[in-house]
C-alpha cells in the first residue's frame, strides 16, 4: 500500500522546532531574529510568496520586513540597499525574490548579500561550504524540505540507490549532495542521459526535478520507491508535477503530491535559515 | 586492445598552452605571473612536490617564490603572511602546501587566502563557484588532470554513464561536478555504497579515488570502459593504485598507470590555474 507524504506535517514540525529555537535566543540574548525580503515589481505570484513569508515569521515569532522596489530601480542601487542590509545588526536574514528584472545581473545581485545572510543559501560561499560538508552552510529551501520528507518515512537512507533527476543549482544540485552526506549512493540524470527510464528504474529514492508535466510514469519506479516530485507545472490553471501521480503511486511505497508535498514545506526550511543565520552570528556553534 | 593512458603527453600539452598565455599576458600588458607556495615545516614528500611546482613556473615563465616557516609558527602569523599576499598585487597565485601541523586549524588557514588566488581551488568561494558552473571558479588541479586524461581518448563523455568511487573535497566531488558539466550521468559511490562491484560495472567511465591499494580488479570493469585510477597507496616503497592494473586492463579500453597517470598531470593544472588567476585579476574575460 503506498502512503502519500504531505508536506503539512513536516511544515509544522519544523515551525515547531524553529519557535523552540527563536524563543531561546530571545530568552538567552534578547536577540528577535528578522528576515527581509526584497521585491523588485509586482509579479503576482511573488505577492503572494511574500505574503506567505511574512506570515511564516510571525507564526514562528520573528520579525519580517518586505522592501518593495519598482522593476525601474538601478543594479548599482538595489545593491547599495543589499550592503546596508549586509551591516545592519539588527537583519539575520536577507532573500531577493527571484526572477528580477532582465536589466539586472541576477548573479551580481546575489553575491552582494553576505552570505551569512544569505537564507536562500545561493550565494557561492554557502553553495561551497555545501559541497564541503561544512556545517556553517546555508541550504536552499527544496532540498532541506525533500530530505525532511524523506526522513519522515522512517526509511534509512544510508546505501540507498537515489536517483536524481535534474541538476538546477538549487535543487538538483544540492539535493545529491545532501543525499550523498547521508550516506545514499547518488546518480544524478539529466537531458543528456542515455536510457532514463531504466536508470530512474534502480532508484530507492527518486527526486524530480526537471520541469517536464508528468514525465515519469509508474513503469519507471522501483516496487517500493520513495517518490519525490518537486515540478511545479501549470496548465490551465492547473499543477501539474513531473511524475505522473496516479500511475506512480501503483508502483512506489512512498509518494509526494502535487500540489501539497515538496512545495509546502520551502518556507518552513527559509524561517529555519533564518534563526540557524541568527543563531550563528550571536556566536553559536552551528 | 587497451591503450594506456599516460600523463605525460597532456602534461607537455597543457604547459604549452600555459606558456602561449604567458607569453601573451606578458606582451601585451607586462604582466609575469607569480606563484607563491608557503611550506610549513620540513616533511621530504611535500620538499619534493614543492622543487617539482617551482621547475614547472619557471618552464612556462612564470615566476615563483617559496616561503618556508618552521613547524612551531603560529596560526595567527601565518594567516598575517597570507593577507599580505592577498594584497600583493604582484601575486597572481597562493598555494599552501597540505597537510599543516594539526595546532593548525586548515580551513581557517585556506578561508584566509584571496578566492581569486586560490590556485588550489579549495576555498568555499571557489567550491560554490565550481558548483554553480561559473566560469571563474579555480578547479582543484587532480579533477582537472582527470579531465584532460579522459578527452585525449577522443570517446565523447555526453550520456555515459559516469563511476566515480570516493567523495573527498579535492578529487570525488568536485570531479563528479565537471563530468556532470560535460553530461556525463554521475554515480558517486563510497564505503556505504551497497554491492559496490555491480554499480561500478555500469560504468563507461571510471574513477577510482578512494585510497585501497588495488581495491578494484577486473571483474567489476565494463569492457571497454575508460579508467582512471587516482590512487597512491605507497607499500613498502612501491607505489599502488586503487586499480589493481592487471586485470583491470584485460578489460578496459583505456586505463592510467600508477605511477605515470593522473599523478603526473597536477602540476601543469597547477600552473594552468595560476595563468587563469592572473589572466582574471588582470580584467580579462573567463
Amino acid at each position: 500500500m503506498v502512503e502519500i507524504l504531505g508536506g503539512k506535517t513536516i511544515t509544522e514540525k519544523v515551525k515547531t522546532e524553529v519557535k523552540g529555537r527563536v524563543d531561546n535566543l530571545r530568552e538567552k540574548r534578547g536577540i528577535i531574529p528578522k528576515l527581509v525580503v526584497i521585491l523588485v515589481g509586482e509579479d503576482s505570484a511573488s505577492q503572494i510568496y511574500v505574503k506567505n513569508k511574512e506570515k511564516g515569521c510571525l507564526e514562528v515569532g520573528m520579525s519580517s520586513e518586505t522592501r518593495r522596489y519598482p522593476l525601474s530601480i538601478k543594479q548599482d542601487e538595489l545593491v547599495k540597499h543589499i550592503q546596508e542590509l549586509n551591516c545592519d545588526k539588527g537583519v539575520s536574514g536577507i532573500l531577493v525574490q527571484l526572477p528580477l528584472p532582465k536589466s539586472i545581473n541576477e548573479n551580481e545581485v546575489i553575491e552582494s548579500i553576505d552570505p551569512r545572510k544569505d537564507v536562500d543559501g545561493i550565494h557561492p560561499v554557502n553553495m561551497g561550504l555545501l559541497l564541503k560538508g561544512d556545517k556553517r552552510a546555508l541550504v536552499p529551501c527544496t532540498p532541506q524540505g525533500i530530505i525532511e520528507l524523506i526522513l519522515s518515512t522512517g526509511v534509512d537512507i544510508s546505501g540507498k540507490e537515489a536517483i536524481v533527476i535534474g541538476r538546477s543549482n538549487i535543487v538538483g544540485k544540492p539535493v545529491s549532495i545532501l543525499l550523498m552526506q547521508r550516506n545514499a549512493t547518488v546518480t544524478i540524470c539529466h537531458s543528456k542521459t542515455t536510457d532514463l527510464p531504466s536508470v530512474i528504474r534502480r532508484g530507492d529514492i527518486v527526486i524530480a526535478a526537471i520541469g517536464k508535466k508528468e514525465m515519469i510514469t509508474g513503469s519507471m519506479i522501483k516496487e517500493g520507491a520513495i517518490v519525490i516530485d518537486v515540478g511545479i507545472n501549470r496548465e490551465a490553471g492547473k499543477l501539474y508535477g513531473d511524475v505522473a501521480f496516479e500511475s506512480a503511486k501503483e508502483k512506489a511505497g512512498f509518494i509526494t503530491p502535487v500540489p501539497g508535498g515538496v512545495g509546502l514545506t520551502t518556507i518552513a526550511m527559509l524561517l529555519r535559515n533564518t534563526i540557524k543565520a541568527a543563531e550563528l552570528a550571536a556566536g553559536e556553534k552551528p
